[in-house]
């Protein structure tokens, strides 16, 4: 699984300008305090500028304006985060399995699979389904009756995608996540709930990229939409019937209630929480663990909540919380005596 | 898997009093705004009600207060969503597998399996396992040893059932989700954790949903408890010695920690944090993102936090939170001040 | 399953000063109010006290201070609730499976076992794997390439461990957790996002455990750290670079963004939530669903939000937090004002 090459051919790669010998062998990638003289690392935010003239990096990706602070050789660039992303692809370290079908896989005769398709140990594929070329299914996962997954995609170890799921091209999605689930719909019935049937599907674009024991449901009567380019994190609740705009982020441990529908690159950041039916302008940016109980309509920053505080002191804060309404009363009340006597 | 049947028909099977044409074929349904001339619509939300004259649905499933707005036939009933949830069952399209034990399961030989079981490919089902009549067990789920399954449940696939779990009948369970694993019990010892043991088991009743990648852990000494016609969303965290009233429901990413005992027909939404050893009285209803530390004896709504705002005005009103006693101190002492001079 | 043994041997065991009849047999561990003649009880809680006098429990392990208090047997020691710890690891009954690969499990050619290892049906070791003596992997588990499992590990069924992680000994993982599975690590470009591979691993150390349906990440470029004696909830996720000091206990739902270091002993309630890049020295103690933004330098207890209280109250404290630097302002006003006439 080692990779090597020489600078020279890294910086054609990459599209960089390359300043020093091309000719160093690069067989990795590090941070610039751990880097040795065959790894190429990066400087990206200025915070770690200090750490540049000890780093041994054989190579640094950085921008011009910082080129000469490099103490060996640079790879110069207009986005060096940008380009050290690409540089950990080319460095990536993941097994990459042999295309086939592992012998204890199942797949069901009716399933059409593309050229070059790996399906491993115990993976189950349903009646129906289509695989496109050069995807991967790990083992263990399981892609019900009908369900349609693009090419070069990667689905890890023991997923379960239900049926009637369409999945795009480039997608991939770590393991123990549920695509298609079905959706939490229920009439109350005197003390009881009856089922509604979740009779819609998922739809997911290219390039989307969806992390562990992640929940993305069925619609009830439509589809539940996921665009291109869309990135979800671990543990994240998507519900019936929401749609993610293209470009959107989600951080981990996100709820997002029924119908609502979320703009172009907007972020959530991790454990927020949507309620259901609202809709979200396209560029919002809502903080960790925030409450959206309305629709947003201006892209922007958006928060809720407190933050952390000595436990002593917050139990009066706390409490004075719920004293807040008669606060602000008394403060009018004072106010307005004031005003009387001037 | 579709299914077709003519509008009198359908009348007939939901109850309904029947407006119009009952010779029209019916094929599915949908929202009044997208729904065709063979898809029966409803309208149980008056917000809806502007849909009606431009829907060119079949039937439309509606209160006899309204039933002479519909363009077509009406089906007159009490309660339209109800009568909608029981139209979707009527159209489900979940592929149906047929009985039988799958090559490629794993069924242990003191395994005893009703009538018309399904097990999927690659199932796992241990010693003493008892299934009942019309159970589906999906692909990759793993029944530990001397279980209990009642008859006509749906477990999905990829699930986990512990040993010693009993789970009645009618029961579905979404894929992921976890049952029966070890309470979260550790004695402090000397900065190390010593294990307990959970040496409890799970018991859920009849006619119980469960969402996906939820868990239910077993009980420390007795018995994690779900009584019937509860209904759970996914990602939902119920700890050990938890117990769940009948008809109560959990919106997705709820976490109740051990030994709190909720009462019947309260509802959860999404995101609430229940802490441990509290006892919540039948009726009560959270919203969102609630934290809950002290017992509720009263039904009701309760909510805790606060919700979205632009992130530069949340950063003043949370540092100002951490003032929040003082705040108060002090307009007391200006209230004082001010009852001294009148 | 069963056990039993008398209470001499059971005193013995535990190293407690038995007092009574040491010939009795006991054959399990309940609760005061339910015990019976053949079953131990303790005494941890001086709230439980009352249980005492009523209790059929054949023992109590209880402190010596209270050890005339008990009806019948009593066996003392200084840690009751450590001792209860102990008991029910002697009366656990999860069934132990017997040593050997099943039939129906893959174990790749190149995989190395330990003495006394069992491995359950369908499931999957991976190339290159190492697992210790001992060690038990559940049905429908998968290890992914060059993984390394310790001895005397119990890993529950449908949980997956990516390639390249390092799992130390006397370790207990529950089911559906995934363990290794990429970062989320994305350079935004132009309203897309390209990936940074995750080259970096995990490790975990001795005698930790680790709840079910959790996500530890691996590390971007170094790996992801769990130290000794670490016990983690269900649903909790841990991000790419997070570091677990020793000892620290994690409850449910808890999330912690990449690059966080978590100091040794600590405690974090459930739902708690970290931001990236933040420092927690040892022994700081976090309360539930508290959002912890900075670092904590200080050992202690901290919290954040704010708990339940009737919805119709609740909507009026939410509503004046908005108006918080408002109010904070004209109070000053008004102070300013007073301090002028004094």
């Amino acid at each position: 699984m080692s990779m090597e090459l020489s600078l020279a051919e890294l910086a054609q790669h990459l599209g960089a300008e390359l300043r020093g010998d091309g000719n160093i062998t690069i067989r990795g990638v590090a941070a610039l305090q751990e880097a040795g003289a065959d790894q190429v690392s990066f400087l990206a935010n200025s915070g770690y500028q200090h750490h540049l003239k000890d780093s041994s990096a054989g190579a640094v990706i950085i921008v011009e304006a910082l080129a000469d602070q490099v103490p060996g050789a640079a790879l110069v660039v207009k986005d060096p985060y940008l380009c050290f992303a690409r540089t950990t692809q080319i460095f990536d370290n993941r097994p990459l399995p042999k295309p086939g079908v592992h012998p204890s896989a199942f797949v069901d005769d009716t399933a059409r699979l593309g050229n070059d398709v790996y399906i491993g140990p115990k993976a189950v594929i349903g009646p129906g389904v289509e695989i496109g070329d050069r995807t991967e299914i790990g083992a263990g996962t399981v892609v019900g009756d009908n369900s349609i997954i693009g090419s070069d995609c990667v689905l890890n170890p023991n997923i379960t995608i239900y049926h009637g799921v369409c999945i795009g091209n480039f997608v991939r999605v770590q393991s123990g996540t549920v695509i298609g689930g079905d959706g939490f719909g229920y009439a109350p019935n005197r003390g009881k709930w009856e089922r509604i049937a979740q009779l819609g599907g998922v739809r997911i674009g290219n390039h989307v990229e969806i992390g562990a024991n992640t929940c993305i449901d069925r619609g009830a009567l439509g589809d539940t939409i996921i665009e291109d380019h869309v990135i979800l994190d671990n543990l994240i609740q998507i519900a019936h019937n929401v749609k993610v705009g293209e470009g959107t982020a989600m951080a981990g441990c996100v709820g997002i209630a029924g119908s609502t529908e979320i703009g172009r690159n907007c972020t959530l950041a991790g454990g927020v929480g949507l309620a259901g039916h609202l809709k979200l302008t396209d560029g919002v940016h809502i903080s960790g663990m925030t409450l959206v109980t309305n629709s947003i309509l201006e892209p922007g920053a958006y928060a809720s909540g407190t933050s952390h505080m000595p436990v002593h002191e917050w139990r009066r804060s706390a409490a004075r919380f719920k004293q807040l309404d008669s606060m602000a009363k008394r403060l009018q009340k004072l106010e307005k005596s004031q005003e009387g006597k001037a």
